[in-house]
């Protein structure tokens, strides 16, 4: 079957790099879907505002195509190998990504959403209402994701690193999840995280992770 | 881009007639997924049984390709218009569903699943964990969804229909959420369900459905 992006998602995170792991990781981010011409229709959206959340089904555009059998999910440390169907990973056979964020507004061919997991720029192939009563399995049971604590930072920012109180809240949520791959434990080491076309640059030293400055 | 079945479920249910809504609905419906091959693969699976929920993003194979800004989805009675991105309709542009389904039990390119609301012969996309720390939004507001109670049937069955106790307790919940088409009244007439290969007849009168024979 061939499919078509009816939007686009414009967010502050622009790469895989520092983006959360899945949606609502990071409740404070800020996004709007913008509808592609064609698709970019009031009507469509009506009814849309009284949801609390919506369901994107995207493509995993920055992703190698090809898909693996088992894949090591940074949940596990980057070393145990499950199904790809047992992970929400990008290597998959179809490369959907599906995440459920929280509606802010709906606009006029637009909807700006909090708490996404997509990169600036991911096309965006249907949008669906949520509904608890067929969604929502509060307590079900989630194999792997249920065993491992997700180790978490405190996020520190220097003083003159140059960020703005206002994007303090969002760049805490998103750092204190530990954006580095698959456990690197150099202290030394200088991180960037393209943030609102910013490079904001860190250092983690064990469970702390200091922003030095945003250019 | 071009997506490609990975998979087929193999339920009940022929035909888009007496399909559950959504999924859960009637939770007891059993089905198969059943792996494609080049998909078939034990090691795809591993780790999926510690799961309890999975979702499925699948094909609406039969319903036709035109999309609509607007629908009128039978929550609503069939004659209010909401939003094709306010509601789960088919006629979207592209044609994806989405379902949480009940993992029973996996086996060795096969997943028995419980509550689809998917006919016989659905092609499956992708299946990807349920992870309740960013799918389950207990008591979000769900727009037109909440505001209305969906109306529940009495299912009865004649003396003779010929039904098996085991199936009764699968028809009674497709049966009791009213699968006739946009409101039609007419207690003389007589419907037909595919299920299981059996042409399952009954008629609704007033909150009744009487099953009458199936052949």
């Amino acid at each position: 079957m061939e499919i078509n992006p009816i939007a686009d998602y414009k967010g502050p995170v622009s790469g895989k790099f520092g983006l959360p792991r899945q949606a609502g990781l990071a409740p404070s981010v800020e996004g709007k879907i913008i509808f592609r011409p064609g698709y970019r229709q009031r009507e469509a959206l009506r009814g849309l505002d009284g949801f609390e959340y919506c369901w994107l089904i995207w493509g995993f555009s920055m992703s190698e195509t090809k898909w693996s059998p088992t894949v090591r999910p940074p949940r596990l440390g980057g070393n145990e190998r499950v199904g790809v169907f047992a992970s929400r990973s990008p290597f998959r056979p179809n490369p959907l990504g599906l995440s459920c964020v929280r509606i802010a507004s709906v606009g006029d061919g637009e909807i700006l959403v909090l708490g996404a997991d997509l990169a600036d720029g991911t096309p965006i192939y249907d949008i669906k209402p949520y509904i608890p009563f067929t969604d929502a399995h509060e307590g079900a049971h989630a194999g792997f994701s249920d065993t491992r604590e997700w180790r978490r930072l405190k996020v520190e920012f220097e003083p003159g690193c140059g960020i703005s109180d206002c994007d303090r809240k969002t760049l805490e949520e998103l750092l204190a999840e530990d954006p580095r791959p698959k456990y690197q434990y150099d202290p030394d080491r200088v991180y960037g995280l393209i943030y609102r076309g910013l490079n904001i640059r860190f250092r983690v030293e064990g469970d702390v992770l200091r922003v030095i400055s945003a250019s």
